[in-house]
């Protein structure tokens, strides 16, 4: 794959370091770099390109945000692009504040990205990262901030490459995926299999974001918005919840494949950590409606993990995408697991 | 359909009443009787041919006994029969007592016994008992005791049909379906829809299974039965919930087809009883676990429904499935609730 350029927007740094920051006073990359490490599932040591985004104050400490496996490296917005799926959360002024700090973040690796693998691993991700680090010259990142697949990458980059970073953030993602959202994102992969093999994919990957969607959002919120009855329409009934459903699996289908989405759902699966081997300070952040990552998973990850670490319960009916839509409650939790990381007095 | 002969076994009734009743004295019937009524979805009145089994002491009140939608009639063992889906509940000595009591039972009907409607409503299948109660002579039911599906029709029985029974027992039912169950559900026959439109009727109909299976089990079962890591194994990591998910998947392939699950998963979403118009007296029996049908929405109907009504809340890690799992929690409920039925005095 040809790399594709990096933009580099880069601003002469402010004269004196406690002058208020102005709004361009920002860099942005968004680029590719070839990257080395050795797959879990491999072997052998590959090169891969990792697509990344590395934008924020250029004289600050870099804190890497990922998120969760339909995420890309665009969390923030940009001059290219409108919107970045966490732009609430990572803006100037924002908890994650690009004027006190520089973002890193990657798109996810598949496994034709390194190597053709049978399958991609947590720590790939976090090798992929560790080594990007490397080669942007970061030497140590000041925080990891990674929600649902990405809180996983976290503790796999913490426990393999402790030097590489001081602190860690985690939202609803834990060391162990729960049995049960295995068996639910089993069901998914099977789903997208059988349309595979009989040529129909768009329709079973549709059919396995809808099933998707039943995990991530909380049992009260679909009880709110979907209690009305069903409409008939087109020589059967429609339930309000199917319609729903139906427009975020097309939705879903315009903007994922089957082979990346089987390979993203089965690393989720295949990710084990031991909390044991993580030093680094851990924020943990938990959604008692979060059916998909139970709190009881994240009160186990606390208890294990060898460094200190606060597990912060937040009270949503969003369930595991709390992450995305709780912006106003998780702001002050991710300010303060962030305060070290503002090297520059804010304005 | 050719009326099924009915196997009649009866023997003479004991010359005292208080004297015990020794084994052999039940009655079972287990045959085929034509009823008549007006399907919800249909308009015009059809006859239908409805499989029933009907056992027990002789001279002693009839209860109603249903389970969910893929239990059948044979809710206890019998002379042709070693099993039957509730015979631990269900016997001579047990919770529903066959030496005090007479149970029936029917199989669930389908839009094709009643004359190929396009749906089937929980009322339909209340009429049908109903009217069967009439063709047996039975005049009032002592109680109806329904779990999951079978509580849905419970309901819509006590409603549509209040001068054929005494009391209502309900296991994991409730007046409405919980709009993200209705959601699992759906994507249930999204995938049977596309196994038929794609000659992979089989595949899909066992992937539908094992989405089920994730939705009756409790989250805590799964997560002390399946925390071993994967295997790989035929080209691909295979994770412990998977085999357990594939070998239910097969299992229910083998003994159920696609049309009847697409029409009795599809009636549970139908299922709209108002509570206030039920005037029996009502236990309930839920489960904290049950993910399906939520313990808030029990708590809901004992506050709407119209007669007097208890609520029974039972802890298991079985979730959904607890009222087939839990039999000696249970046991002592139903004896309770079922109380008044005892008519002759116990052995």
């Amino acid at each position: 794959m040809p790399a594709e350029p990096a933009t580099v927007i880069s601003l002469p740094q402010a004269a004196a370091p406690a002058a208020p920051r102005r709004p361009s006073d920002l860099t942005e990359q968004r680029g590719t770099r070839r990257v080395a490490f050795a797959p879990k599932y491999g072997g052998e040591p590959v090169e891969a390109d990792v697509r990344y985004l590395w934008c924020g104050a250029p004289d600050a400490p870099t804190v890497i945000v990922q998120g969760g496996i339909s995420a890309d490296r665009d969390v923030c917005s940009g001059r290219e692009r409108a919107a970045g799926w966490w732009d609430t959360l990572v803006a100037e002024g924002a908890a994650i504040d690009l004027s006190t700090c520089r973002v890193l973040s990657i798109d996810w690796l598949v496994p034709e990205d390194i190597g053709g693998v049978a399958s991609v691993s947590s720590e790939d991700q976090a090798a992929a990262l560790a080594a990007l680090v490397d080669e942007l010259g970061i030497g140590r990142v000041q925080a990891f901030v990674g929600s649902s697949y990405g809180a996983m990458v976290g503790l796999a980059f913490a426990a393999r490459h402790p030097g590489k970073l001081k602190s860690l953030v985690l939202l609803a993602g834990a060391h162990r995926p729960h049995p049960l959202s295995t068996a639910q994102r089993s069901v998914q992969r099977g789903i997208v299999r059988l349309g595979l093999a009989s040529g129909r994919t768009g329709e079973a990957l549709a059919l396995a974001r809808q099933l998707a969607m039943t995990t991530y959002r909380g049992s009260e919120e679909f009880s709110r918005r979907f209690a009305a009855g069903p409409e008939w329409r087109d020589g059967r009934f429609h339930f309000p919840v199917e319609d729903y459903l139906e427009h975020a699996g097309r939705r879903f289908v315009e903007r994922f494949d089957p082979e990346r989405f089987l390979a993203l759902s089965e690393s989720i699966d295949l990710h084990d950590v031991a909390p044991e081997d993580i030093s680094a300070p851990t924020t943990l952040v938990g959604f008692p409606s979060d059916r998909l990552v139970p709190l009881a998973d994240l009160c186990e990850l606390q208890r294990r993990l060898g460094g200190t670490a606060t597990l912060e319960v937040l009270d949503s009916p969003y369930g595991h995408d709390a992450f995305l839509k709780e912006t106003v409650q998780l702001a002050p939790v991710l300010r303060q697991a962030l305060n070290d990381c503002y090297g520059v007095p804010k304005p």
